[in-house]
């Protein structure tokens, strides 16, 4: 057994929080930088992450009657002058394609066919409301096709100038819900049984505990009347954006004609939603959870529930420890955790032995495995649990069998728990100016400030001097009288402050 | 019930068969064109066969010890231009973006930002062979890091200028396996491995038989040392390339430096393959099995293998026919059929019954139910099979659940047992260029042609001439010597000549 280092990720949290992600995405195997600036790379173990995430949400968004569909990745220009606000807030840093061909040039090299220019520039897709809603437009006639309620996983482009991997790259992965309905109230409705759902994925698969709220004026979608969101808190006291979901009432309809004739047979325009989440979730997942020693994996998500390695000198005890490892496997994998067998995996490499244990708790296996010759002659495993730092101890073969599944339900629950009482920790019910200046003090450890408010020019010029952000007001809260801490202006209920990424 | 229309597509096959092909995808409801020339929109019917074929192929791969990642949607024009035959092959028809802003223009409109234009063009990707080796090569130190064995789902751009729904379209879904070997003969057998993979997924899966075969020099990918194909036969006699397996020798692993040291310590160069298929395969699934009412779907593959029709008159009769549908359906989805639950809908719109059964016709449900008060009273179900062209019978309620399973694979066999037997039926062994000229003459119905040949350009003059095209060499075919059909050179082994998709 290699003597544990002081600490598997370095530098620390503490020590240097923004490069110690970039370390635990490194040490974990889970992206990279690619030939492509601002885009990145999603290895094996990251891409099983999200493949876990994509399975649970499609089959959440399906129970709620929804089907996919899939639309083209370019949008014409033109479609995005159309919404006034959408453009401004989505048109401006986009890839722009101006031509379809290659041909050879002067210097023995490739360049853009003068010939091939096209007549209209197309946009890669940075959300597609657009190009989804000019297609609704011809499937609608009337209230009899309604509602339409379509999903599509798809990529999307924004072209960022400062990117971090998968928290803000030009290039990432999601799904954009798009639905169409005949009355306001469906529609907002709709809005919030996927927030719903949302916050459910995220507290109950993920291990994140979230807030729901309504966003402030300046936070909202580009067009939306209303946009929703569930918000994280991750362990440096940063808030987090973690889904989406927005009531765009008839500002897209107009826009791509999404008109029906209703049952009094007259033409009218129709209500609209879309709603995302993205790869920034796995982002979310890694600094929710994880540690000094890498990955903290909540076990829903967890590529692998546990990983076996078998540990020999000679051929001889080579066969009979993996003959006991592979056993063992098939009995785990009979086991069912959440609705699904239990994902096992036996790592038989050549290469030291505290190299590789080092590397799955890097990772964050939830259970980490150790089978020698004499676990073997005892009937027994060597079984270290990631959410305890990874230390161990020897079990009763069948007894870890039997009690896996409930084993790997406490982890996620554990992994839950330690979530949610760092963010309440991090929680204050702020009153004056005075103490929200105190709060974010560069020499305070910060957090989530509720605080009574009014959206205005004077809490904007605050917030921007303190490099705070109003991240939503709570669906959840009390209504409370009270006073805006920046104006002194009466304020109904309060809202959630915080820096945030 | 309403009365059968002549036919449910018009024009049929015989009259128009390319023109009966879109009246399918458009009856069935499947895809259809976009605002954005050249890509289409993939309806839900159409996508939930599409994400069947995923989840099955995506299982394939897995269980052949492949992982899934993501590369970059762009492609640096630098890396195109390293890879001589395939920038040849590939660089020319593909969307060049060229700026990465848009700004608004002086007349109210937008435009690409002059300042904001790219130093270096970037491609969407037409495949990622560059992008990912570029990647590979950072992967890999020494022999220990082989194989890798990396699957991606993903969309590709290929500026196509003729485009056809499914079977050929500027934007296309797809998967592209990509491997690295250290000998040539692992990377070889991978090829192999994959081609077979697809060859029985299409075979059972998709109950469309194919033959596994090498492609002539000519047909290769740009950039491979040996293509080979799984080739199947539509109803109109003209064979589809439904995937392709390459063996890229060291080709791209020169172009891209995938280099690792191998056990005597030397740095050699890797050996690499790439694979896959894309949505194309919905458009042979359409004209493998479609008939002249729409679409026929395999079992194995349709988003719903049983849909319900209630009918009724009364709100009293719609009370007590849907209790019966509804337990109807919840027995039907406990059985299983291939390993999965059976796939139940209930269709209760408020439309004409007429036009809702043809409706389920033109979609291509294998099995559809009609319930109506009788039924209910007698304990029986109306059920209409689509492979025998949806006329049905009464059975017994409980008789029709015991065997729906049974029902379904039968479906599937008989399915493919009629696209072997009309493959057969086209398929002759031809040994004089008189005779080929014949079974490809316009007056002919053509087929698959089994010939001698030797590569060369007496062999392509005639075949341009006539349109056909060297389909490949079969990997099942027997050695027998004989004699080019065009050259009269001696011919180890026939290959399969057709005109094609």
């Amino acid at each position: 057994m290699a003597k544990k280092p002081k600490n598997a990720i370095s530098p620390t949290r503490a020590e240097n929080y923004p490069e110690w992600y970039q370390q635990v995405v490194k040490a974990a195997d889970l992206a990279e930088p690619s030939d492509v600036r601002g885009c990145m790379v999603i290895k094996p173990w990251g891409y099983a992450i999200w493949e876990n995430i994509q399975r649970r949400l499609d089959a959440m968004f399906k129970a709620t009657g929804h089907e996919n569909a899939y639309f083209p990745l370019f949008i014409p220009m033109s479609f995005l002058e159309k919404e006034a606000e959408h453009v401004e807030g989505f048109a401006k840093e986009c890839a722009v394609v101006t031509h379809h061909r290659l041909e050879p040039d002067p210097d023995g090299g490739l360049r853009p066919a003068p010939s091939a220019k096209l007549e209209e520039p197309l946009i890669v897709r940075p959300t597609s409301e657009t190009i989804i809603g000019a297609t609704f437009s011809r499937w609608i006639e009337s209230y009899r096709d309604l509602p339409i309620l379509i999903n599509q996983w798809a990529n999307v482009v924004r072209w960022e100038l400062r990117t971090r991997m998968f928290l803000r790259t030009a290039e990432f992965l999601w799904q954009e819900g798009h639905t169409v309905h005949a009355t306001a109230d469906e529609a907002q409705q709709e809005t919030r049984l996927m927030l719903d759902v949302y916050a459910q994925f995220a507290e109950e698969t993920m291990a994140m505990p979230v807030i729901k709220g309504e966003k402030t004026e300046g936070e909202r979608f580009p067009g939306a009347i209303a946009t929703y969101s569930i918000e994280a808190m991750m362990q440096n006291r940063k808030a987090l954006q973690a889904g989406t979901s927005h009531f765009l009432g008839q500002n897209f309809a107009k826009a791509q004609e999404i008109k029906f004739q209703d049952q009094s047979g007259d033409q009218v325009y129709a209500w609209t939603t879309s709603w995302g989440v993205s790869t920034r979730l796995v982002g979310a997942l890694i600094m929710a959870h994880s540690d000094d020693d890498g990955l903290v994996l909540p076990p829903k998500l967890a590529p692998a529930h546990v990983v076996i390695l078998p540990i020999y000198k000679s051929d001889e005890e080579r066969t009979e420890v993996l003959s006991y490892c592979e056993s063992l496997k098939e009995s785990l994998a009979a086991e069912r955790y959440d609705n699904e067998p239990v994902r096992v995996r036996i790592d038989d490499r050549d290469m030291r032995g505290g190299e590789k244990k080092w590397q799955w708790v890097k990772r964050g296996v939830p259970i980490r495995i150790e089978v020698g010759p004499r676990d073997v002659a005892a009937g027994k495993v060597f079984a270290a649990k990631r959410d305890v730092g990874g230390k161990g101890e020897g079990v009763v073969r069948d007894e870890f069998i039997s009690t896996v599944s409930s084993t790997l339900a406490e982890i996620q629950q554990i992994i839950f728990d330690r979530a949610a009482s760092a963010r309440q920790e991090a929680t204050a019910k702020i009153d004056t100016l005075e103490d929200f200046k105190t709060f974010f003090a560069d020499s305070a450890p910060g957090g989530l400030a509720y605080c009574h408010f009014v959206d205005g020019p004077e809490m904007e010029a605050e917030l921007k001097q303190l490099k705070v952000t109003a991240r939503c007001v709570p669906i959840d809260g009390e209504d409370e009288a009270g006073k805006c801490i920046f104006t002194g202006q009466a304020s109904p209920r309060r809202g959630v402050f915080a820096r945030a990424y």
